[in-house]
């Protein structure tokens, strides 16, 4: 005898009750026609995950109640699997809050099934509190449930067993983060093949970021290995946001054998759908292995980046866009994204050039935008540079003594013009917003202009380093334009702002060696290590490797060893100093790392000296 | 026989350990000069409590873990309690960083007491995740670790036995938010004193908020009052930031005898120390009760205000500081308190009139600049405007179709050609930075305007209802200057942007009428009342007095139940859309409740809609 299980890979927005509701219902009633048996939903799919603080407002959480109890409503011959907020109205949080749990239901034919739990649902036992994640900051786990009630929390994670035409089946339900719960100092996993379950089934609602779907299928894959069990992973699709961070969600549903095998899998970014037939004999999923080949991360990366930037534009309502055009890669992958996504009549893209703009540039940014078919104006700074410049210096402020604006200090003068001046008001014009152009390498030293080049309705490329740009904008190149849409000579030229006499597009100008300091910003930001730690790696001679950086490279850019120290203080002093200030106040970022700056990094603006021994080791080479 | 105990409430600088560790190395040696047999610090007293991700640093827990170790050896012949990061580096987090410790340290003679817990210090057991506190990002809790241990928490909550002068004596110590545990599944204070402590003592780290010193001496009364033993609160003082916030720590560090009454307490915002003797035979503090008058609201929150602006400043090294001044009451108090702060002449006020503004406001504004003493200059726009208007509406978007900027677009031209183009531009040639001076009832629903008036170094004023801004610019001629710096006419004239025609300070033309829609935004942002629940009470005529708003103001300003409602949905949707993204990029906020936006209240972008029941209540009222 075999049933059915179908996979709802749904998309989910967060917020919205009712329509995340009208959409599982669909799925719902699709599944029944298709004769499935039962139904699994994501994680939190009627709430959504990303909703803040949200949650602390009864009148969400009674909708969330409200919409949950329609669905198990029709539940009429089919079990349904999924994910909303629990509330227990008699309990309060410390802040005075109402008790929310983050559960898992299972209904079938209009009621709940009730494992013997002090609950009709399961409780989510792992809280992520890292990353973009403060699970703990919303929901009460299952253990501290356990500890309240004086039980093992053992005896809160029990499988849900159901009946399909007179066959018993015992689902062995969690959360999300249950599943990664090798270092948690529970297990659910363990707990439920321990209990006898059938299947095991994880409900997430888990963000792209590069190499986390090899690593979701890995785990999960061993769990059914570990535990002898089908497995069964569902994830959402869609774009969330948490504040400063916007997500794709990759979906990447699919089904494990008991040896570990993936035998069905949903699309990528996209809904989906699965029919799973389960043999009850068999005890296991009819389906045969399928082919599931190593992922591409320069596409995978540009798939979340263009599906998370034109879901965020669409909840924004943000139907044309306006890009300032400097004729660099950042640019002119910001306008070819930008392009893509909302179309060649909706883009305004402005080259704004100064007096330090050279003819390259200007012409490599026209050539770009008549590439793209969008709308092009090129509106000069110097009059309002001029202005600026007459308005200031006239201030006095002291006895006799005027302000003045010195070349550097003119440069954020027209980097600001730009963004703040030109941009806004032609956005707002125009009827949209406008981009902010950082990538990565910039953000993580505040190599940017408070209020100019950091301003924006949000920064697509902001989670990506220089040299992750140049292969995306390769990428868009030779596989969605399918031509040369981007000129040749903008991946030529060397990076220069062009903001002074120094910065040329020959002579660069540009402090950033992108080929080490890509790498070395990594080691700061991704691998957490300090100028201690690079020093030791200097002075043991490992550090190119360690940083995956080419061999040779730091001989080449430093002729001393003062030089690498000093180098290496400046950077690690704006990480930690002004450029927090700017990332403060610097646009949503679209994640596609787990080390996005924004909500996966908290930072505070704070004075750090750096230690001891990193002191003695620089004396030592100085020496 | 007695004893003397030292509170050392100290300032604490978040991320500089070795300072820290020299400032309570001179308390220490303070103490022993003064024949204090213990002493006692605050929480994280070493590394500061809002280090944000510095704590996924191994220098920085190395040079913690080094400096708590000196601080040990420094006690020949005193006891030293104290908060400090405790690092298991065998033990890894779910995202692969270290585990750390939230721990109370207890060390005597150079090594630490060990009350057979399963490591040398006490855990922190009630971890704070609401608000700005995010404990379980950072710490593994002593639940957690019991369920590890597979032992009951109790037997991880034991107070330290010390001895002096031969004479033995029990701690009960325990970190902060334990002692606020009546709402977590375990309470450390009950389990210390039911373990038989003779002191009960709390290590805390603990911002300011309005209403919060009362409210800690409530809870630690209590908790005296019930386990009948003598309490010991100690806090620290200094300015510590989350990113987003800016808190200033009051300190307030008391003792209590076992009736609950205060028996010694410290100077608020200000380093103290207390010097508290015990008595061995009589089981209690030898002070007697001491005076304990309730705080002024304004004076605590005008007191912390100038405390953390003024060590924010500090902190960024910013000596000179730019305002915009417009002759209202917000850049108004911004002008005063940074003048207060820094001195006149480090202070340049601009007044940036357009075609709108009035001789009314622009003389009010140099009054006011002529009473500070400070630097002032008149920066007209027109020229500017002038430029912008001619650039934009030469460009051509489409068919022939050039861009338009209308009367609405113009006013946030203004906005921003006075924030970043000349603000910036000057502060940068002033060698400071300049001030923004958003009110909360602003920042509410996003009047304001992005790179705008919303742009700065930091937001003082942003945790600052309207009325409370009037409140605090009185105090500050009353008894900070002690005569009428800001002028009377400031605080009569009708708050106005002044950027249109139709905005006038006779007229007013501001959107908000602040003794109605003050209350409303509070209940929103602060009661976490929803446009439902407003509805219900409207509909019940509970309205005005649950929202503490002026007795038919309501009937006043809306002449049909229509205008209410519109009125209601228009800033719902604005707290929840556009503001959210204009919040998202504003500055530092100076937190003084425990609801500022920032850190506090995590915000994603939403779509929210408004529930069937709400519009169900709104049809019947309307019909």
């Amino acid at each position: 005898m075999n049933i059915n299980i179908a996979l709802a890979q749904i998309n989910i927005v967060p917020g919205r009750v009712q329509e995340n509701f009208s959409h599982m219902l669909e799925s719902l009633t699709r599944a029944k026609d298709q004769r499935a048996d039962i139904i699994v939903f994501p994680e939190l799919s009627i709430p959504g995950y990303f909703t803040g603080d949200l949650l602390g407002y009864s009148y969400f959480l009674e909708e969330c109640e409200f919409y949950g109890q329609k669905l198990i409503e029709q539940t009429k011959d089919i079990c349904a699997i999924f994910g909303n907020i629990a509330i227990d109205w008699r309990k309060k949080n410390p802040d005075g809050s109402v008790r929310k749990y983050n559960a898992c239901f299972v209904a079938q034919n209009q009621a709940l099934i009730q494992p013997n739990l002090p609950y009709p649902f399961y409780v989510k036992t792992a809280m992520p509190n890292y990353q973009q994640f403060e699970d703990s900051r919303y929901f009460y786990s299952s253990i501290a449930l356990a500890l309240e009630k004086d039980t093992p929390v053992q005896n809160l994670i029990e499988p849900f067993t159901i009946e399909i035409k007179g066959h018993k089946l015992r689902l062995g339900c969690m959360i999300c983060e249950d599943g990664w719960a090798g270092l948690y100092p529970v297990s659910p996993p363990a707990i439920l093949a321990q209990k006898a379950s059938d299947i095991i089934i994880n409900i997430s609602s888990s963000p792209f970021a590069a190499g986390k779907k090899q690593l979701r299928r890995e785990i999960f894959s061993a769990i059914a290995k570990n535990s002898g069990k089908p497995v069964v992973y569902i994830n959402n699709t869609g774009m969330q946001n948490s504040g400063k961070n916007i997500y794709s969600f990759d979906g990447a549903s699919c089904a494990f054998n008991a040896q570990g095998d993936i035998i069905a899998q949903c699309r990528d970014f996209e809904q989906d759908t699965l029919l799973l037939p389960y043999s009850f004999s068999g005890k296991r999923f009819k389906n045969t292995c399928v082919d599931t080949p190593e992922p591409d991360t320069i596409q995978s990366l540009s798939t979340a980046l263009i599906s998370a930037s034109r879901e965020f534009l669409q909840s924004c309502s943000i139907k044309k866009m306006v890009v300032g055009l400097s004729g660099g890669i950042d640019s002119a992958l910001s306008a070819a994204l930008l392009t893509h996504i909302l179309g060649a009549e909706n883009i305004l893209l402005i080259n704004m050039p100064s007096a330090y703009n050279s003819d390259t540039t200007r012409s490599l940014a026209q050539q770009l935008a008549q590439n793209l078919g969008a709308h092009y104006a090129v509106l000069p700074l110097q009059a309002s540079l001029d202005l600026t410049i007459r308005q200031i210096s006239g201030v006095r402020a002291g006895c006799q003594q005027k302000l003045a604006l010195t070349p550097f200090m003119l440069e954020n003068v027209q980097a600001r013009d730009r963004s703040t001046r030109i941009l806004a008001a032609a956005a707002a014009a125009f009827g949209g917003g406008f981009a902010c152009n950082a990538n990565k390498s910039e953000l993580t030293i505040g190599y940017g202009t408070f209020y100019g080049d950091l301003a924006g309705v949000f920064a697509p490329l902001g989670d990506l380093w220089k040299h992750q740009v140049y292969k995306i904008a390769h990428y868009f190149n030779k596989k969605i334009f399918k031509k040369q849409i981007i000129p040749q000579g903008i991946f030529d030229i060397m990076p220069s702002a062009e903001l002074s006499p120094e910065q040329t597009v020959g002579a660069g100008g540009d402090p950033l060696c992108y080929p080490y300091h890509d790498y070395l910003f990594k080691a700061f930001v991704e691998q957490k290590l300090s100028p201690l730690d690079i020093a030791r790696l200097y002075q043991s001679g490992a550090l190119e490797k360690e940083l995956g950086c080419e061999k040779g490279i730091t001989a080449k850019l430093f002729k001393t060893p003062a030089d690498f120290f000093s180098d290496l203080e400046k950077w690690w002093a704006l990480l930690n100093g002004l450029s927090v200030a700017k990332r403060l106040q610097a646009p949503p970022i679209v994640a596609l790392s787990s080390f996005a700056f924004g909500s996966q990094r908290r930072e505070s603006q704070l004075n750090i000296k750096l230690p001891e021994e990193y002191r003695n080791i620089k004396a030592a080479l100085l020496k």
